[in-house]
Protein backbone atom coordinates (compact mmCIF):
# COMPACT_ATOMS: atom_id res chain seq x y z
CA UNK A 1 0.00 0.00 0.00
CA UNK A 2 1.13 3.22 -0.31
CA UNK A 3 2.01 6.26 1.84
CA UNK A 4 2.86 9.82 0.83
CA UNK A 5 6.87 9.10 2.10
CA UNK A 6 6.94 5.73 0.60
CA UNK A 7 5.15 7.60 -3.12
CA UNK A 8 7.73 10.10 -3.26
CA UNK A 9 11.24 7.95 -2.57
CA UNK A 10 9.44 6.10 -5.58
CA UNK A 11 8.86 9.19 -7.83
CA UNK A 12 12.55 10.19 -6.99
CA UNK A 13 14.12 6.89 -7.69
CA UNK A 14 11.56 6.79 -10.93
CA UNK A 15 13.50 9.99 -12.42
CA UNK A 16 16.97 8.26 -12.40
CA UNK A 17 17.81 7.28 -16.02
CA UNK A 18 16.79 3.42 -16.82
CA UNK A 19 14.93 3.64 -13.54
CA UNK A 20 11.30 2.76 -14.54
CA UNK A 21 8.15 2.86 -11.98
CA UNK A 22 8.63 -1.28 -11.71
CA UNK A 23 11.90 -0.94 -10.79
CA UNK A 24 11.42 1.98 -8.50
CA UNK A 25 8.69 0.46 -6.93
CA UNK A 26 11.11 -2.65 -6.36
CA UNK A 27 14.13 -0.72 -4.84
CA UNK A 28 12.07 1.28 -2.85
CA UNK A 29 10.08 -1.66 -0.85
CA UNK A 30 13.85 -3.60 -1.01
CA UNK A 31 14.88 0.01 1.13
CA UNK A 32 12.15 0.01 3.71
CA UNK A 33 13.67 -3.56 4.96
CA UNK A 34 16.83 -2.25 4.98
CA UNK A 35 18.42 -1.01 8.40
CA UNK A 36 18.18 2.36 9.03
CA UNK A 37 21.84 2.93 9.24
CA UNK A 38 21.82 1.41 5.34
CA UNK A 39 19.44 3.90 4.17
CA UNK A 40 21.34 6.74 5.51
CA UNK A 41 24.62 5.32 4.49
CA UNK A 42 23.33 4.94 1.08
CA UNK A 43 21.36 8.37 1.01
CA UNK A 44 24.72 10.18 2.69
CA UNK A 45 27.38 8.51 -0.14
CA UNK A 46 24.85 10.34 -2.89
CA UNK A 47 24.92 13.45 -1.21
CA UNK A 48 28.47 13.40 0.03
CA UNK A 49 29.68 12.44 -3.70
CA UNK A 50 27.67 15.53 -5.25
CA UNK A 51 28.97 17.76 -2.73
CA UNK A 52 32.14 17.30 -3.15
CA UNK A 53 33.28 15.60 -6.65
CA UNK A 54 33.93 18.74 -9.02
CA UNK A 55 35.09 19.15 -12.67
CA UNK A 56 39.15 18.83 -12.83
CA UNK A 57 40.05 22.60 -14.30
CA UNK A 58 42.69 21.08 -16.74
CA UNK A 59 41.01 18.09 -18.25
CA UNK A 60 36.84 18.06 -17.25
CA UNK A 61 37.21 14.79 -15.34
CA UNK A 62 35.40 13.86 -11.92
CA UNK A 63 37.73 14.72 -8.89
CA UNK A 64 37.33 15.62 -5.37
CA UNK A 65 41.19 17.15 -5.36
CA UNK A 66 41.98 20.13 -6.92
CA UNK A 67 43.31 18.35 -9.74
CA UNK A 68 42.12 14.41 -11.19
CA UNK A 69 44.35 11.69 -10.33
CA UNK A 70 45.53 11.87 -13.69
CA UNK A 71 46.18 15.23 -14.49
CA UNK A 72 48.24 14.83 -10.77
CA UNK A 73 50.33 12.26 -11.50
CA UNK A 74 53.66 13.26 -12.77
CA UNK A 75 54.40 9.77 -14.47
CA UNK A 76 51.52 10.22 -17.01
CA UNK A 77 52.75 11.76 -20.61
CA UNK A 78 51.04 15.16 -20.89
CA UNK A 79 52.45 15.47 -24.38
CA UNK A 80 49.63 12.83 -25.16
CA UNK A 81 45.87 13.61 -24.71
CA UNK A 82 43.47 11.14 -25.11
CA UNK A 83 40.19 12.80 -25.97
CA UNK A 84 36.77 11.22 -24.72
CA UNK A 85 32.98 12.19 -24.46
CA UNK A 86 32.54 11.93 -20.65
CA UNK A 87 34.21 11.16 -17.45
CA UNK A 88 33.31 7.21 -17.08
CA UNK A 89 34.86 6.97 -20.10
CA UNK A 90 38.11 7.70 -18.63
CA UNK A 91 37.22 5.25 -16.14
CA UNK A 92 36.79 2.72 -19.06
CA UNK A 93 40.36 3.74 -20.59
CA UNK A 94 41.80 3.36 -17.34
CA UNK A 95 40.10 0.04 -16.91
CA UNK A 96 42.99 -0.94 -19.69
CA UNK A 97 45.76 0.03 -17.55
CA UNK A 98 47.70 0.50 -21.08
CA UNK A 99 47.37 4.05 -21.35
CA UNK A 100 49.52 6.60 -19.80
CA UNK A 101 48.97 10.10 -20.71
CA UNK A 102 46.36 12.59 -20.00
CA UNK A 103 42.58 13.16 -21.20
CA UNK A 104 40.52 15.18 -21.98
CA UNK A 105 36.65 14.93 -21.54
CA UNK A 106 34.45 16.66 -23.49
CA UNK A 107 31.39 16.56 -21.70
CA UNK A 108 28.91 15.08 -24.69
CA UNK A 109 29.96 15.38 -28.71
CA UNK A 110 28.21 16.62 -31.08
CA UNK A 111 24.52 16.01 -32.30
CA UNK A 112 22.90 18.62 -34.64
CA UNK A 113 19.43 16.65 -33.69
CA UNK A 114 19.45 17.78 -30.27
CA UNK A 115 21.01 21.15 -30.69
CA UNK A 116 24.52 20.43 -29.29
CA UNK A 117 27.23 22.56 -31.29
CA UNK A 118 30.57 22.88 -30.86
CA UNK A 119 30.12 25.59 -28.29
CA UNK A 120 28.50 23.49 -26.12
CA UNK A 121 31.40 20.48 -25.46
CA UNK A 122 34.97 21.35 -24.48
CA UNK A 123 35.97 21.51 -27.57
CA UNK A 124 37.65 25.39 -27.07
CA UNK A 125 39.48 24.25 -24.13
CA UNK A 126 40.94 21.64 -25.95
CA UNK A 127 42.46 23.97 -28.42
CA UNK A 128 43.85 25.86 -25.72
CA UNK A 129 45.29 23.15 -24.31
CA UNK A 130 46.77 22.23 -27.37
CA UNK A 131 48.37 25.78 -28.11
CA UNK A 132 49.33 26.38 -24.54
CA UNK A 133 50.94 23.57 -24.06
CA UNK A 134 53.75 21.07 -25.34
CA UNK A 135 51.62 18.42 -27.10
CA UNK A 136 52.59 16.05 -29.24
CA UNK A 137 49.57 13.69 -29.77
CA UNK A 138 45.60 14.15 -29.57
CA UNK A 139 44.02 10.51 -29.48
CA UNK A 140 40.40 11.02 -30.26
CA UNK A 141 38.45 8.28 -28.61
CA UNK A 142 34.97 9.46 -28.99
CA UNK A 143 32.21 6.46 -29.96
CA UNK A 144 32.56 5.26 -33.35
CA UNK A 145 28.73 6.07 -33.37
CA UNK A 146 27.52 8.91 -35.85
CA UNK A 147 28.24 11.69 -33.15
CA UNK A 148 31.24 10.55 -32.17
CA UNK A 149 32.53 10.02 -35.74
CA UNK A 150 31.41 13.57 -36.64
CA UNK A 151 32.60 14.97 -33.22
CA UNK A 152 36.22 13.58 -34.05
CA UNK A 153 35.99 14.86 -37.55
CA UNK A 154 35.40 17.97 -36.17
CA UNK A 155 38.21 18.34 -33.48
CA UNK A 156 40.83 16.85 -36.48
CA UNK A 157 39.58 19.44 -38.22
CA UNK A 158 40.48 22.42 -35.40
CA UNK A 159 43.47 20.95 -34.50
CA UNK A 160 45.46 19.99 -37.69
CA UNK A 161 45.56 23.81 -38.24
CA UNK A 162 47.69 24.20 -35.22
CA UNK A 163 50.32 20.92 -36.68
CA UNK A 164 49.89 18.71 -33.87
CA UNK A 165 49.43 14.68 -34.79
CA UNK A 166 45.86 13.78 -34.19
CA UNK A 167 45.28 10.00 -34.58
CA UNK A 168 41.81 8.10 -33.91
CA UNK A 169 41.54 5.11 -32.31
CA UNK A 170 40.86 1.96 -34.34
CA UNK A 171 37.24 0.51 -35.24
CA UNK A 172 38.16 -2.98 -33.39
CA UNK A 173 35.53 -1.84 -31.05
CA UNK A 174 32.37 -2.71 -33.33
CA UNK A 175 30.70 -0.36 -35.43
CA UNK A 176 27.46 1.20 -33.53
CA UNK A 177 28.50 -0.26 -30.11
CA UNK A 178 30.27 2.17 -27.23
CA UNK A 179 33.20 2.37 -24.79
CA UNK A 180 31.23 0.63 -21.78
CA UNK A 181 30.67 -2.89 -23.51
CA UNK A 182 34.26 -3.02 -24.67
CA UNK A 183 36.50 -5.57 -23.04
CA UNK A 184 40.16 -4.56 -21.93
CA UNK A 185 42.00 -6.59 -24.99
CA UNK A 186 39.76 -4.69 -27.86
CA UNK A 187 40.13 -1.42 -26.53
CA UNK A 188 43.95 -2.20 -26.32
CA UNK A 189 43.84 -3.23 -29.93
CA UNK A 190 42.03 0.01 -30.71
CA UNK A 191 44.16 1.95 -28.88
CA UNK A 192 47.56 0.30 -30.46
CA UNK A 193 45.89 0.30 -34.09
CA UNK A 194 45.22 4.00 -33.94
CA UNK A 195 46.15 6.04 -37.23
CA UNK A 196 46.45 9.38 -37.90
CA UNK A 197 43.76 12.01 -39.49
CA UNK B 1 37.74 8.57 -12.98
CA UNK B 2 37.04 6.82 -9.80
CA UNK B 3 37.21 9.45 -6.73
CA UNK B 4 36.44 7.71 -2.89
CA UNK B 5 33.37 9.32 -2.53
CA UNK B 6 32.37 8.10 -6.14
CA UNK B 7 33.52 5.02 -5.54
CA UNK B 8 31.16 4.89 -2.01
CA UNK B 9 28.33 5.70 -3.99
CA UNK B 10 28.95 2.79 -6.93
CA UNK B 11 29.18 0.46 -4.10
CA UNK B 12 26.05 1.48 -2.04
CA UNK B 13 23.99 1.66 -5.09
CA UNK B 14 25.06 -1.64 -6.42
CA UNK B 15 23.89 -3.54 -3.22
CA UNK B 16 20.56 -2.86 -4.11
CA UNK B 17 18.92 -5.86 -6.00
CA UNK B 18 19.15 -5.64 -10.02
CA UNK B 19 21.56 -2.61 -9.93
CA UNK B 20 24.94 -4.25 -11.09
CA UNK B 21 27.60 -2.39 -11.18
CA UNK B 22 27.40 -1.31 -14.40
CA UNK B 23 23.96 0.37 -13.88
CA UNK B 24 25.42 1.47 -10.30
CA UNK B 25 27.96 3.49 -12.27
CA UNK B 26 25.37 4.83 -14.52
CA UNK B 27 23.45 6.21 -11.97
CA UNK B 28 26.61 7.21 -10.19
CA UNK B 29 27.84 9.53 -12.83
CA UNK B 30 23.81 10.76 -13.50
CA UNK B 31 23.81 11.50 -9.37
CA UNK B 32 27.02 13.99 -10.06
CA UNK B 33 25.34 15.86 -12.87
CA UNK B 34 22.32 16.28 -10.90
CA UNK B 35 21.68 19.77 -9.18
CA UNK B 36 22.46 19.25 -5.53
CA UNK B 37 19.05 19.89 -4.35
CA UNK B 38 17.74 17.02 -6.49
CA UNK B 39 20.36 14.62 -5.07
CA UNK B 40 19.71 15.77 -1.30
CA UNK B 41 15.89 15.51 -2.39
CA UNK B 42 16.39 11.94 -3.06
CA UNK B 43 18.69 11.29 -0.44
CA UNK B 44 15.84 12.76 1.73
CA UNK B 45 13.18 10.51 0.17
CA UNK B 46 14.91 7.45 0.99
CA UNK B 47 15.98 8.20 4.94
CA UNK B 48 12.42 10.31 5.27
CA UNK B 49 10.65 6.67 3.91
CA UNK B 50 12.68 4.51 6.03
CA UNK B 51 12.09 6.47 9.43
CA UNK B 52 8.32 6.87 8.76
CA UNK B 53 7.09 3.42 7.50
CA UNK B 54 6.30 0.93 9.31
CA UNK B 55 4.47 -2.42 9.32
CA UNK B 56 0.90 -2.01 10.38
CA UNK B 57 0.41 -3.73 13.39
CA UNK B 58 -2.78 -5.60 12.20
CA UNK B 59 -2.03 -6.93 8.97
CA UNK B 60 1.69 -6.58 8.18
CA UNK B 61 0.99 -3.69 5.92
CA UNK B 62 3.58 -0.75 5.26
CA UNK B 63 1.80 2.64 6.69
CA UNK B 64 3.19 6.36 8.07
CA UNK B 65 0.20 6.02 10.24
CA UNK B 66 -1.09 3.91 13.35
CA UNK B 67 -3.23 1.53 11.07
CA UNK B 68 -2.59 1.06 7.49
CA UNK B 69 -4.96 3.02 5.16
CA UNK B 70 -7.15 -0.37 4.23
CA UNK B 71 -7.07 -1.48 8.24
CA UNK B 72 -8.14 2.37 9.47
CA UNK B 73 -10.93 2.43 6.25
CA UNK B 74 -14.31 1.75 8.07
CA UNK B 75 -15.68 0.92 4.90
CA UNK B 76 -13.64 -1.69 4.07
CA UNK B 77 -15.04 -5.08 5.06
CA UNK B 78 -13.17 -6.77 7.99
CA UNK B 79 -14.75 -9.87 7.52
CA UNK B 80 -12.70 -10.89 4.01
CA UNK B 81 -8.83 -11.19 4.49
CA UNK B 82 -6.72 -11.56 1.19
CA UNK B 83 -3.68 -13.00 2.05
CA UNK B 84 -0.50 -11.92 0.10
CA UNK B 85 3.21 -12.64 0.06
CA UNK B 86 4.28 -8.83 0.83
CA UNK B 87 3.30 -4.96 1.02
CA UNK B 88 3.53 -4.83 -3.08
CA UNK B 89 1.31 -7.19 -3.43
CA UNK B 90 -0.86 -5.48 -1.36
CA UNK B 91 -0.28 -2.14 -3.83
CA UNK B 92 -1.15 -4.40 -6.97
CA UNK B 93 -4.46 -5.49 -5.60
CA UNK B 94 -5.26 -2.56 -4.60
CA UNK B 95 -4.56 -1.22 -8.21
CA UNK B 96 -7.59 -3.37 -9.38
CA UNK B 97 -9.89 -1.11 -7.37
CA UNK B 98 -12.67 -4.23 -6.83
CA UNK B 99 -11.50 -4.99 -3.69
CA UNK B 100 -13.14 -3.91 -0.31
CA UNK B 101 -11.90 -6.33 2.24
CA UNK B 102 -8.84 -6.57 4.24
CA UNK B 103 -5.44 -7.63 3.62
CA UNK B 104 -2.82 -9.92 5.72
CA UNK B 105 0.46 -9.44 4.66
CA UNK B 106 3.07 -12.71 5.11
CA UNK B 107 6.38 -10.97 4.92
CA UNK B 108 7.26 -14.37 2.78
CA UNK B 109 6.25 -17.52 1.48
CA UNK B 110 7.44 -20.49 2.34
CA UNK B 111 10.38 -22.08 1.10
CA UNK B 112 12.18 -25.18 2.98
CA UNK B 113 15.03 -24.70 0.54
CA UNK B 114 15.83 -21.18 1.74
CA UNK B 115 15.42 -22.41 5.41
CA UNK B 116 11.57 -20.20 5.55
CA UNK B 117 9.78 -21.96 7.91
CA UNK B 118 5.86 -21.19 9.11
CA UNK B 119 7.35 -19.88 11.81
CA UNK B 120 9.36 -16.99 9.94
CA UNK B 121 6.31 -15.83 8.26
CA UNK B 122 3.32 -14.28 9.83
CA UNK B 123 1.21 -17.10 9.76
CA UNK B 124 0.17 -17.29 13.31
CA UNK B 125 -1.20 -13.59 13.31
CA UNK B 126 -2.95 -14.64 10.82
CA UNK B 127 -4.61 -17.49 12.77
CA UNK B 128 -4.85 -15.08 15.79
CA UNK B 129 -7.13 -12.85 13.10
CA UNK B 130 -9.02 -15.29 12.40
CA UNK B 131 -9.33 -16.55 15.56
CA UNK B 132 -10.19 -13.59 17.45
CA UNK B 133 -12.27 -11.95 14.47
CA UNK B 134 -15.12 -12.12 12.99
CA UNK B 135 -13.71 -13.40 10.25
CA UNK B 136 -16.26 -15.08 7.34
CA UNK B 137 -13.56 -15.94 4.19
CA UNK B 138 -9.68 -15.72 3.98
CA UNK B 139 -8.51 -15.61 0.06
CA UNK B 140 -5.25 -16.84 -0.17
CA UNK B 141 -3.62 -14.48 -2.92
CA UNK B 142 -0.29 -16.02 -2.71
CA UNK B 143 1.75 -16.13 -6.36
CA UNK B 144 0.83 -18.95 -8.19
CA UNK B 145 4.46 -20.51 -8.12
CA UNK B 146 6.05 -23.46 -6.12
CA UNK B 147 6.40 -21.47 -2.99
CA UNK B 148 3.15 -19.67 -3.08
CA UNK B 149 1.29 -22.70 -3.56
CA UNK B 150 2.71 -24.37 -0.75
CA UNK B 151 1.89 -21.46 1.52
CA UNK B 152 -1.81 -21.33 0.34
CA UNK B 153 -1.77 -25.07 0.86
CA UNK B 154 -0.34 -25.20 4.72
CA UNK B 155 -2.58 -21.50 5.85
CA UNK B 156 -5.21 -23.71 4.25
CA UNK B 157 -4.91 -26.76 6.26
CA UNK B 158 -4.45 -24.68 9.50
CA UNK B 159 -7.40 -22.18 8.64
CA UNK B 160 -9.89 -25.06 7.74
CA UNK B 161 -9.69 -26.54 11.41
CA UNK B 162 -10.98 -23.00 12.18
CA UNK B 163 -14.06 -23.46 10.31
CA UNK B 164 -13.53 -20.58 8.48
CA UNK B 165 -14.57 -20.22 4.65
CA UNK B 166 -10.72 -20.49 2.56
CA UNK B 167 -10.87 -19.68 -0.82
CA UNK B 168 -7.54 -19.51 -3.47
CA UNK B 169 -7.62 -16.92 -6.67
CA UNK B 170 -8.21 -18.51 -9.35
CA UNK B 171 -5.11 -19.42 -12.08
CA UNK B 172 -5.87 -16.97 -14.55
CA UNK B 173 -2.60 -15.65 -13.69
CA UNK B 174 -0.03 -17.47 -15.54
CA UNK B 175 1.68 -20.36 -13.83
CA UNK B 176 5.03 -19.14 -12.66
CA UNK B 177 4.13 -15.58 -12.80
CA UNK B 178 4.11 -13.28 -10.26
CA UNK B 179 1.12 -10.48 -9.25
CA UNK B 180 3.61 -8.17 -10.31
CA UNK B 181 3.23 -8.24 -13.77
CA UNK B 182 -0.11 -9.31 -14.48
CA UNK B 183 -2.73 -6.70 -15.61
CA UNK B 184 -5.55 -5.42 -13.65
CA UNK B 185 -8.37 -7.19 -15.90
CA UNK B 186 -6.45 -10.99 -15.62
CA UNK B 187 -6.42 -10.07 -11.45
CA UNK B 188 -9.80 -8.98 -11.51
CA UNK B 189 -10.85 -12.74 -12.90
CA UNK B 190 -8.64 -14.35 -10.94
CA UNK B 191 -10.36 -12.88 -7.68
CA UNK B 192 -14.03 -13.58 -9.21
CA UNK B 193 -12.95 -16.98 -9.98
CA UNK B 194 -11.83 -17.85 -7.06
CA UNK B 195 -12.11 -21.53 -5.33
CA UNK B 196 -12.94 -22.91 -2.25
CA UNK B 197 -10.20 -24.88 -0.71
Amino acid sequence: MSTQSLDNMVARLNRLPGIGIKTAQRLAYHILTLAPEDVRGLADALTAARERVHYCPVCGNFTEDELCSVCADPRRDKKVICVVKDARDVSYMERMREYHGAYHVLGGTLSPMDGVGPEDIRIAELVSRVREGDVKEVILATDPDVEGEATAAYIAKQLKELGVKVTRIAHGIPIGGNLEYVDEMTLFKAMENRREL
